[in-house]
């Protein structure tokens, strides 16, 4: 572990060198986040390659694999950098989706993965609920309540984000009927009727939520996603209110006008939404929104739209709720993307996955269940997880990666904003908050036959909406990615616009 | 590592003399599963324990705490014996609800943690469904696939029982609105109306499922879920059809001709229920049952009702899909408790969970979605999870150990009929299969005070329906701990009926 160990402490010096010195031509020429990490990108085949090709069709006799982009050698993949079977090693700004917080093999994760007093709970998984682990009260302060959004003290682990979402949901259905109850016990009425799937045990209530939204994939979550069809076709779903979300015109600053329009507009449909919902006797028991819609399309919103939504769910008195899965743990500059708005208070529920490494959520006290196992499954979450997450969250507080990403994050936007006022026709909307970027290709065509040829010449990106490029580096980017990125695309973008 | 090498092949020999030799006096004396277990429980304070409840008042500061029993000392468990904070040990016949297939800090799990080859799956997890690890095909094949049920030949993980149930419904209802379209492209009507959560493209779908089964606690799940009221009470939940599951009367070879009436009443319900929704236009796209209900009670049903179940769904031309979450893994001296019924053809999906320690499905091709995205979320599992349970589908080989579980769950019933009979207005109905067995008390609060005076004694034990004692020991447990609980529970009820 040595040899690791001392990557671990170079990694630390060189990053400070950045922030204190660092200007985009230093960068370029010395910055490298983690010595082993390759130079560059080389890639020496098709992407998908021989190899790759070859374990697609075999899984594909065992599962659909039309999503699979390429087969992974993580053992050879370095920070930034994810290695394909066939000897690719491309520069990941995609990174399984938005969910690898520090890059690939990183030293303190294989040091976590290696003390032996983390073995028991690698090898032990607990049911949380009943027989939690010795440190469980430790781990949940030190990985999850550290980093806390202010004025949620209040956190449930879950396994992925979609289960999170659900059990946000639930204690807002919950904490509803509470309030209903004004304080009078459960009647035996509504615990009959709850096991037959029946009212009043069982009432009609709904969560608004936004088009293009998407929260997650089982049937209350599918209620308040509306992003692509693929994820909701042949679902029963429930019926609930949905709001547009603003659609902002850009750049922003010369359709100040406009948007905020826009954005009254959306509040205005909330508003009449949550009116609707009551009167068809389903009403609105909380909001859920993302700070900024990724699936579907790295939708943005201004401070006043979220500040305007959370004034709404006050006059009715519902919780909003914030699916921070892909916006948390730190890649839009804060830890948590609605820092950025300046709430008049903390929004009720924040749910979190992804970078976080397990899934879960934080609410406010208004919205504990009373009873024990209403918020409740057999493993609630993975302890091993916060080991990692841990590691994470000291890391960046060590090295002040929120720093980092602003200024990687302020770097690749100037980047985007250049190559767009060279290729309008082409490209447009180029916009972000840190290293959280997308920019917007003329049609879903031409946007894929881009990411095509980037992955061909060493960068994997994702994409989002109808046809965004959407960036999701890992919190250890620097400039000299950056650069190497802008390379690439420029002549992409060139070589495509000849 | 070699002291924990030479464990394991210690284990593997006792155990072999054990299936060979064995006789219970014999087991009694010489039998340990495990060198390093303790020879029997040890109890020194009030369970929870004073260290315990302080770790509970803490914890209770973070979140609800009332499902919590006590807080446990993983590094100091070993094989069958759950050691709690205050230094008691447990035998634990429990096992994180029915979770733990080969016991406590198993010498496989740990060597599999240590070695290099695995360390890159640990520390890295993939989005699986986009960029899936080098090895993921042959881990499938070596962990899931070399056990599936027979019939079966896809399969999908999850990360947890309940997404493993929801994204089966979902299979379930693509394939329904695929084959209702009989060949003709999905239009763009139904793309648009499926974004808004309307028909066609989110048509009116059912599934049907039983009384007192559970099957998971996001909203698809609990449309399926009718077990206890806090799992279900304030939540909106479909209006799905609910069928009564038999009721059978014990002993069973008293009462043949009143449980098959009782169960061909069940299956006319089943076909009534399935009509009804036909007639609502909510037309039923699958069964969905658990083997034996577990948390509903350990209900049970015969051989003939499952196969009665799955001529209805044949007839009916709908998916029947078995929920093993809980009784896959060997546990019922199969590996799957639906091979002890001799179906006439496999079951469309089996899904599974909990001793499997990853989340997933089994399913019949005719349920593989066509197009790409539709079964699928960030992470679709966790591959470090597959790499124990290779560990685990080895040992079971090697070691026999469904024979084992054979042999110590007839030992545990045995057992168990011998205390019935001796006090039969206090226990009654001891039933099982392999060491899937349970006892009714005769009301829930002696139940309850059972249980506790057990856990007092060294015994940690589980309730289910409504005044049950349920068994679900690790596959590795032996006649002689049955021993040690025969004896602590012969006392117990004795002192109960002084």
């Amino acid at each position: 572990m040595a040899a690791l160990c001392s990557v671990r402490s170079c990694v630390s010096t060189v990053t400070r060198g950045l922030r204190r010195y660092g200007t985009p031509a230093v960068a370029k020429a010395v910055v490298k986040s983690d010595p082993l990490e390759p130079d560059g990108p080389f890639v020496n085949t098709e992407i998908p390659g021989p190899l790759s090709r070859e374990l697609i069709q075999e899984l594909d006799t065992i599962q659909n694999t039309k999503a699979v982009h390429f087969f992974v050698d993580y053992e050879r993949c370095q920070g930034n950098y994810i290695a394909d079977v066939d000897g690719n090693v491309l520069l990941d700004l995609y990174t399984q989706i938005a969910s690898v917080p520090i890059g690939y093999n990183h030293p303190r994760l294989l040091d976590a993965l290696m003390k032996d007093e983390n073995r028991a709970t690698f090898v032990n998984r607990p049911a949380l609920g009943v027989y939690p682990p010795r440190d469980w009260n430790s781990r949940l302060k030190n990985a999850l309540l550290s980093v806390s959004p202010s004025g949620l003290n209040q956190v449930q682990t879950m396994a992925c984000g979609t289960c999170s979402v659900e059990h946000s949901q639930k204690a807002m259905f919950i904490a509803y009927q509470r309030r209903k109850r004004g304080g009078r016990p459960i009647s035996s009425e509504e615990i009959q009727s709850c096991l037959d799937g029946r009212g009043p045990g069982c009432p009609n209530l709904s969560v608004l939520s936004f088009k293009n939204g998407l929260h997650g994939r089982t049937m209350g979550a599918l209620g308040v996603t509306h992003a692509k069809w693929p994820l909701k076709l042949d679902f029963p779903v429930p019926d609930w209110p949905v709001a547009s979300f603003p659609t902002l015109q850009y750049p922003l600053n010369q359709f100040a006008r406009e948007n905020r329009a826009e954005e009254n507009r959306c509040l205005e449909e909330v508003r009449e939404r949550i009116h609707a919902w009551d009167r068809k006797d389903c009403p609105v028991a909380g909001i859920i929104v993302e700070p900024i819609q990724s699936e579907g399309g790295d939708n943005h919103a201004t401070p006043y739209f979220f500040q305007g939504l959370q004034d709404i769910a006050k006059e009715h008195e519902i919780p909003l709720m914030l699916d921070e899965v892909q916006t948390g743990c730190g890649s839009t500059g804060k830890f948590w993307a609605h820092e950025h708005w300046n709430l008049r208070e903390a929004p009720d529920i924040v749910c979190f996955s992804k970078k976080m490494l397990t899934g879960g959520f934080y609410y406010k006290d208004h919205l504990r269940p009373q009873e024990g196992h209403r918020i409740f499954n057999t493993w609630l979450g993975d302890p091993s997880k916060l080991i990692f997450l841990e590691e994470v969250v000291n890391l960046i507080k060590e090295d002040d990666l929120l720093d980092r990403v602003e200024d990687t994050g302020s770097h690749l936007l100037s980047g985007l904003h250049d190559v767009q006022d060279r290729f309008p026709g082409l490209l447009s909307k180029a916009r972000g908050v840190g290293t959280y970027c997308s920019i917007d290709v003329k049609d879903a065509d031409t946007r894929d036959i881009i990411l095509h040829r980037l992955r061909r010449k060493g960068i994997n990106l994702g994409s989002c909406g109808s046809s965004s490029i959407r960036f999701r580096p890992t919190l250890l980017l620097c400039r000299s990615h950056v650069d190497i990125f802008m390379d690439i695309f420029d002549s992409v973008i060139s070589e495509l616009h000849l």
